[in-house]
């Protein structure tokens, strides 16, 4: 048996990648065992899965090899599911399988938050995975093929629950689809009503208020309809509940509105917020030096004391400090505190729209959207350089 | 009102087209008022929906609209649905109005037969227009999408009814279409089973044995599974029962096993066989002189005194014949007899291969693959010339 430690990595998005690269730069030659336990054999990126969730993109955009990101003479690749952290006995069971630890990075990312509303669960469709994002795209283009066949107009009917950053970014894609798809299948496009259920006073809640009334009049001048400040009470097969009890007649409802923890942590015995764990500064799980928690299973408070948003950023500048404090803990050194770079917030709304805040400066429009095909570019370029961009980017 | 006779064409399918544009070529100047009305405001080339079913094509190639196609200052066009023919007040019942006629030229197609088994018109798919295409087509996908969220393995079993010639061509387009979408949802091509079941001793009735074992063994080889000599018993939600009793699961069902004459034809009080009327020699429903009835809703003898099998060819063949016989009535000439001239049968069996018989030659493999675009782009320069040859042709 080896003595050199062995760290696991546990999830591949974007947190789990840029531990598994930063780790397989800095150590050296047998200084640690590096397991990355992923799911499925590739990495998607999740910032991009409301393209081809309405059908405006390719799932293949979205995603790449986990192989052509590491180094696997470095890291061991294992495609498989965890099923349970047993922190005491230091072990990952996986669904075929079993992992010992010394060091363990959690990045297995969030899980639809239904605040408890009634069949949401059962009914709703969340934007979580690449196949769930086939399994939107294919059921919005089934429903015009009902209709044609059928003609019950709440085929035609697309509800979204939530109005956030991934809520406002997929219905603005889906507006952008309608009218391919009424042209496909025939179908006048006055007949189709897309719903955007937000229970917030505001859509984008925490953005700044002009840029939200740009969004919203983007969003409504492609057809969208919003029912702001306004809860879902129950979602059914055909519809959900809104308000004081309206009924909105839909076979189609996609679900935004909320992302907690993965269940594992949970079940783990950490103590959790909404699924997530209050890390320290120095990313670590609190009372266990060796269990680092990153992306959207950890809780990160900001000088003023309030928790960060969950974001991709925020995964993967935490997955490169998370990678130097493994590497600093198996050479004895001091670890590092985390410290989150706001580069700024993008939200796409749609072919050549968007809006921006950056550094303090607000963008909207064209000169936005470009923006965030530069942001896109560059997490292909950090996790891929050159090559990646060029195969996976969207220049148009 | 004016005294010139009216001629009413019911449905623009290869029967009516060819009617309308025979008429609009042949009747001078206010000789008639022609009146084609069809319940889309494009024909559809039905030989051709086998490939939109399973997806290996665009809708596109088989439509044309219907005023690219007939002379609209010679032809009123009327896009509604025929709900009644009242045989003695000479009058058309449509979904939204009423047409007066002095001839009336019927062509509506024919409608799937299910002979009576259970549950087939309420679970089966049937491939007889460009809804019920499209149809298809999203369902078999959206089993995809399905299977990659709750793994039921009947996702990937997809049933066809009948091995006649639109159940063979349909299952090869669906065989070369699988592989496609394995790769598309990342699902391995072993786990789908596509099954052809057929009650009659054997697949292609009627058609050269040995073309048959043919084109068994090429759809074998791509993976179908025949299961000839077997009746379906029941269909239900999900899956078949066949034979004596063993269920065949499968959420997709397509039904191709039996085509009868439109209900319409019937409900007018017309004598049918299946819903067809056995015309006379000039093409007339017997009783009425001014009444025609072609395609797939006649029922014509061949000199041995058996019906011809409705076909594609035939009903364009009858079209022309039934165009000079209305003019002639209204010249008040005889009429001519009709006399079915068979240029031979091709059935495609997917990408590069198929089978044919022409004048008595056998022919398969890649020849026939050849000879069926042959036989589909003759078919575009008859109704619409080069330029449509160019625009809906596939050359490839
Ligand atoms: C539609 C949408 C748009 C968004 N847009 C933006 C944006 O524009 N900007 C932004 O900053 N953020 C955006 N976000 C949020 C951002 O995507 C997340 O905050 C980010 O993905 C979190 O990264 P992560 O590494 O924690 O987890 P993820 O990127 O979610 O990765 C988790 C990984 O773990 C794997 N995994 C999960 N469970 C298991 C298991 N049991 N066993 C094995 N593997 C498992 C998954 O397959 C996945 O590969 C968006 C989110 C969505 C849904
Ligand atoms: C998959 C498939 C493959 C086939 N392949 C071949 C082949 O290779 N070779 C061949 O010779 N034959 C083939 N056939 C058979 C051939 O398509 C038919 O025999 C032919 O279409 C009959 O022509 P028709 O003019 O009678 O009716 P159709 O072509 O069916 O046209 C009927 C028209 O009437 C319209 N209509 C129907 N009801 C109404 C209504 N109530 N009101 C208004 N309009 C109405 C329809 O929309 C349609 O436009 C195939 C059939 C199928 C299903």
């Amino acid at each position: 048996m080896s003595n050199i430690p062995k760290i696991v990595i546990l999830g591949a998005g974007y947190g789990g990648i840029l531990t598994a690269q930063r780790l397989q730069k800095e150590l050296k030659y047998n200084e640690a065992d590096v397991t990355l336990v992923n799911r499925h054999d590739y990495h998607y990126i999740t910032t991009h899965l409301h393209m081809p969730a309405a059908g405006t993109d390719t799932i293949e955009h979205s995603r790449v090899p986990i192989s052509k990101l590491i180094d696997e003479f470095k890291i061991d690749l294992v495609k498989s599911t965890v099923k349970e952290i047993r922190v005491q006995e230091k072990k990952v069971i996986l669904e075929d399988g079993l992992l010992t630890y010394d060091y363990l990075v959690i990045g297995l990312g969030g899980e639809p938050e239904t605040f408890g509303i009634r069949g949401m669960k059962e009914h709703a469709m969340t934007i979580r995975s690449i196949n769930s994002v086939r399994m939107i795209r294919e059921h919005v283009e089934y429903q015009f093929a009902l209709y044609k066949n059928d003609r019950r107009e709440s085929r035609l009917n697309f509800v979204v629950g939530g109005a956030g950053f991934s809520g406002i970014e997929f219905v603005a894609e889906l507006a952008d689809r309608i009218p391919v798809l009424c042209r496909e299948f025939d179908v006048d496009p006055n007949r189709v009503n897309i719903y955007n259920v937000e229970a917030a006073p505001t859509a984008l809640p925490g953005f700044d208020p002009e840029l939200v009334e740009y969004a919203m009049d983007v969003l409504k001048r492609k057809g969208v309809t919003f029912r702001i400040g306004v809860p879902i009470k129950e979602c059914l097969p055909d519809g959900v509940i809104v308000g004081e009890g309206e009924k909105i007649q839909a076979q189609t409802i996609v679900w935004t509105g909320g992302i907690r923890g993965n269940h594992i942590i949970e079940d783990a015995g950490f103590e959790v917020m909404r699924g997530r764990v209050k890390v320290d500064e120095f990313l670590r799980a609190p009372g266990y030096d060796h269990i680092f928690i990153i992306g959207d299973n950890s809780l990160f408070f900001n000088p003023e004391g309030r928790p960060y948003p969950p974001t991709a950023q925020i995964a993967m500048q935490q997955g490169v400090t998370c990678a130097r404090n493994v590497v600093a803990a198996i050479r004895r050194r001091q670890p590092h505190k985390f410290v989150f770079s706001n580069k700024g917030t993008v939200a796409s709304l749609g072919k050549g729209e968007a809006v921006a805040v950056v550094g303090g400066r607000k963008m909207k429009g064209w000169t936005a959207a470009q923006l965030k095909k530069i942001v896109d570019m560059r997490y292909l370029f950090i996790i891929g350089g050159i090559p990646l961009v060029l195969k996976k980017g969207r220049f148009f």
